[in-house]
């Protein structure tokens, strides 16, 4: 998507330096935009593991180019399987709940697994990364044909009025390889003319909706306005919003949807005012063999120092700053999970759907295939 | 309260000075213990405004006080009549939502209304405004002693392991004149042995959980963890929260509750999980009026960089810095309406009851007689 006037994916390479991959450092947005060269697997793993690039969808393709650092690593001292191995559990421990992350890595694996010729490795392991990438794009900007059709047919009972739609977090272009998967459909109505208005909540504690969805947003002309992760619910009880989109970073064949902290919330609130709550997902992040998410998705408990610091610019120079008293202790659960009644439809590449198994394997009936599989039954 | 080994209250006068009002200036805290001396009605009303003092029954008891700086300052071209009216209207205006700086100023006005003997008149407005203070911190108490009961009887239910409280925003002895509305339970139930622990609310975006609750706590030694307002509804999909207990700037006679914004999305959650939600509250915040808090209640509208930036300590030094794009649009809507439906009940000075007419009308029956005025019906 556009970054003033250039087009930009979150995670490149270039011609000239074949072994580097190029990501936007994301850590230093709004304020500052800088790109980071990564040139390891070991680089890659501190790179998703510290944030420098996340969100549900960038994170797998990460990991791909994590998997072709992995190829350009091998050194023989070890059986080519026990190495990719190794890798890969390097690479899915870095993240626990988004499920893009194994879904590719495993997908390198599987590939890897089928080479027997030593010198093909890391030109298929790249070669594969390129599919990821390309497919988690390909992905993203279906999902906003198919969900700009919602947002249309409201900016029509709407008269042409903007349509005030509320998302959380970041499941922007940026948490992707490009147009993201909650703002994807508003990208698209937006670029349709439909008029559009777009409530980003901040996102505590790491504040990806004031940092990265306002800045993407602002990026592309869309008008915006960010609110506390309290405001949701009283601009849902005054009529000011007219649908949620979100994204996901994990949902159960069931419906039942991990996302960034707070999004039950939202979705309580939008189901107590019967305001439409949607999600935005590709298949790559749908888990086929969890039931119950609530009790199976395992939720990333992340340092307490991200509740209690907050980054922001001042004078000029990226500070953190201490909110809390010093000695104050704090938890900081990343994800939680929405359960499916709450959720109004799920929008995949493959089109909408509702929250339920059913609804899940119309759309994708190739999967019905692992029902069998699925755990703590 | 205690700060250190000292006992305060967040409002006093000194003998030494019969002029001046004392105030802890909250903007300071948990980092800095800032104590202003106020003695005009208009530095009275920037202490409001500005949030120097703040929470739902300090600045009722702040307003008592500036009315005593208004007698001070009559100068005699104007009736004294007027000039009371005036001086109440200005801080009247400082704050919208909160009820208690009304019904503080309109004590003060019928108190006055009657002095004949204009040497009185100062000694008269000083007398209401301690009595309006004392009045706030004997409530308080007495929200601790009914409230404690219910954290007890939860603690006896789970043996002795630690009662889980949930609160949001402060509604602690910094809101009021001493103990608080929200804490005073929990600090009575600590002091008769209870184990408690607290799960502070940030409270963005002025963050006064994270600022001021979890200073509070700290200085009273209870065990307390702050959290991303977003991850409350986790918590109680989880069974890591045994009650809810908020406190409330307005509550309407027929149990709708204007407290921080938020305190609704909380509401959800507990009403979602089956989780007791109480509401503490002086009497003297019953709005006797207003029947539908949800279309009547005036919710009052701060200014948009109180999202953008956020203060914090670095470098030892307060500095506030800028989460969000510079030029992103951003809303302020400071509280918001709990429901009745979604209230367990309210702890009141003269004890517990539902959020609904006859039961609050039940507990306070010489206010049945002002039924009859409600508004916009």
């Amino acid at each position: 998507m556009k970054v003033g006037d250039k087009h930009y994916r979150t995670i490149w390479m270039e011609n000239r330096k074949p072994k580097s991959v190029f990501v936007i450092d994301q850590r230093h947005l709004p304020h500052q935009f800088v790109i980071e060269e990564i040139t390891s697997l070991d680089a890659m793993c501190v790179a998703i593991k510290d944030m420098h690039v996340r969100g549900a969808g960038l994170i797998g393709a990460a990991a791909g180019y994590g998997m072709y650092f992995a190829a350009l690593e091998f050194e023989g001292n070890q059986s080519l399987e026990t190495h990719f191995f190794e890798a890969a559990e390097k690479l899915k421990a870095t993240r626990p709940t988004a499920i893009d992350l194994t879904w590719a890595v495993n997908k390198q694996l599987s590939v890897l697994s089928k080479i027997t010729n030593l010198d093909e490795v890391s030109t298929k392991a790249l070669q594969t990364a390129h599919e990821i990438a390309d497919l988690n794009a390909e992905h993203g900007l279906k999902i906003g044909e198919h969900g700009s059709s919602l947002i249309e047919t409201i900016g029509q009972q709407k008269n042409g009025e903007p349509v005030n739609i509320l998302t959380h977090c970041n499941a922007g272009w940026l948490a992707f390889v490009d147009y993201g998967s909650a703002t994807s459909p508003i990208y698209h109505a937006f670029e349709k003319g439909i008029s559009v208005h777009v409530w980003v909540d901040e996102t505590r504690p790491r504040n990806q909706g004031a940092r990265l969805t306002a800045w993407e947003l602002k990026e592309m002309g869309i008008p915006h306005t960010v609110i506390a992760d309290n405001t949701g619910g009283h601009l849902m009880q005054h009529g000011m919003v007219d649908m949620v989109i979100v994204g996901s970073d994990r949902t159960t064949f069931t419906g039942d949807v991990a996302n960034k902290i707070g999004t039950y919330l939202k979705a309580l609130a939008a189901n107590d005012n019967g305001i439409p709550f949607y999600v935005t997902l590709p298949s790559s992040s749908i888990d086929w063999e969890t039931k119950n998410g609530l009790n199976d998705i395992p939720i990333e408990e992340r340092g307490a120092e991200e509740v209690k610091y907050i980054q922001g610019l001042v004078d000029k120079k990226i500070s953190k700053v201490l909110l809390t008293p010093k000695d104050s202790k704090a938890a900081n659960y990343a994800f939680d999970v929405t359960p499916a009644r709450l959720v109004t439809g799920l929008i995949t590449e493959r089109g909408i759907c509702e929250a339920n198994a059913e609804s899940i394997f119309n759309l994708f009936p190739e999967r019905k295939q692992f029902e069998h599989t699925v755990k703590n039954e």
